[in-house]
């Protein structure tokens, strides 16, 4: 008795916001999968990935699963939340249908994709996965802040923000590049580090880079005290 | 009197060597550049960034400039031959053709473009610069082994491989990945340095990535005493 082979799972980089960011490998990818994966906003709206893909596929054609993200760190509802989604591409998977998850930036840096492939594997180790590179919000933000990540023997450091000071002055002083992402929540207490080091002209801070919402501070301090939101990274470099 | 405006220079990255992974955006720039500026080999055989921009555009309707990069370590040529490289894209930029000069990967890490943007803010400040930011081989590197660069808190770290041992493993200590970059010469140092450390089997090794030459070792061990091509990587995901 033999079965139909299971489709394959990509995880595809859709770029950091801007659509022509995406890469023609990407953009045959979401073409050619019967079923496309996005992000659902809970709260209507839609994500960039959403956007960017109706962009370049016709939804009519295309079997859209729109996938639901808890906001959550309650562990009892993530586990039953990711558990559902992934069980919503695997009704695709054992069909036989390719699914392709799109995910903003890169599919293997700070992804959905890496949670929903880690659970895949362990509920249904038979799916083959695979990812096709984006463009991360990294290196959007050095093109959008016309400076190099790095050149020569310069070391880079991506790095989550957090209040732990040290750690962030360790990582500061460690690289010639620092890239802090998640860093709306800590800005103040990573400005006053910088300002403690010396280094205060030496930070930007770029929020929904590449997108049309793209905003760009080139000297970190006029943000003092103010408010960012999410999507927020900052550039320090020495 | 009146002068035409200068052209533009632009930096477009066209990914680590998969003509696929070019971006929608790259690949606009060099059909609508009147010039196209690539890497040209010394000793010829193509380049990857000129390999892929002969599958995008056609030479006979473009102004091709080839640039040769001196691969030396004396400044009194460096300066020389790169002073030539400027003044070459500086002769179509004062006509007001605007030039895409092409790289493999990011233009703003670890690329050519950054010594010649360089050059030129200094040499012809009038010259408006950007770039277009392309897949780094950093990120075609773990979309090819399968592994995620970081989720999470996770820290990243790129660096540039080196003889200083002390030097390697703090990097190796204070990142959750490490993307070790121009590793060939030193790999036979490395992987001591990892067995030591009990992260031996925690390394992988990608040369000429996502390219039709691309070679994967998954468990770095392997290749003890053995001769790489310059363009590989190492990553080590503890």
């Amino acid at each position: 008795m033999s079965t139909a082979a299971v489709g394959t799972l990509y995880g595809v980089g859709v770029g950091p916001g801007d659509p022509e960011l995406i890469t023609v490998k990407a953009y045959r990818m979401i073409r050619e999968c019967q079923v496309v994966a996005y992000p659902k906003k809970r709260k209507g709206g839609k994500s960039y990935a959403h956007e960017i893909v109706e962009l370049y596929v016709n939804p009519e054609e295309k079997e859209m699963l729109g996938l639901i993200f808890p906001m959550t760190k309650d562990p009892v509802v993530l586990e039953r939340e990711w558990g559902k989604t992934v069980e919503a591409c695997w009704a695709a998977l054992r069909e036989g249908k390719d699914v392709a998850f799109v995910t903003e930036g890169d599919p293997n840096l700070y992804s959905t994709f890496i949670h929903l492939a880690r659970l895949m594997r362990e509920l249904h180790p038979e799916v083959p996965i695979s990812s096709i590179p984006g463009i991360s919000s990294v290196l959007g933000a050095a093109a959008a802040l016309d400076i190099h990540l790095a050149d020569g023997d310069e070391q880079v450091g991506i790095i989550p923000a957090t209040a732990d000071k040290e750690a962030m002055r360790q990582a500061i002083e460690h690289h010639d590049t620092i890239v802090f992402i998640k860093v709306a929540k800590v800005l103040d207490p990573m400005l006053e580090l910088l300002d403690e080091m010396g280094l205060g002209g030496k930070a930007s801070v770029v929020t929904k880079v590449t997108s049309p919402y793209e905003l760009v501070w080139r000297d970190a301090r006029e943000l003092k005290g103010q408010e960012l939101e999410y999507l927020s990274l900052m550039v320090v470099s020495k």
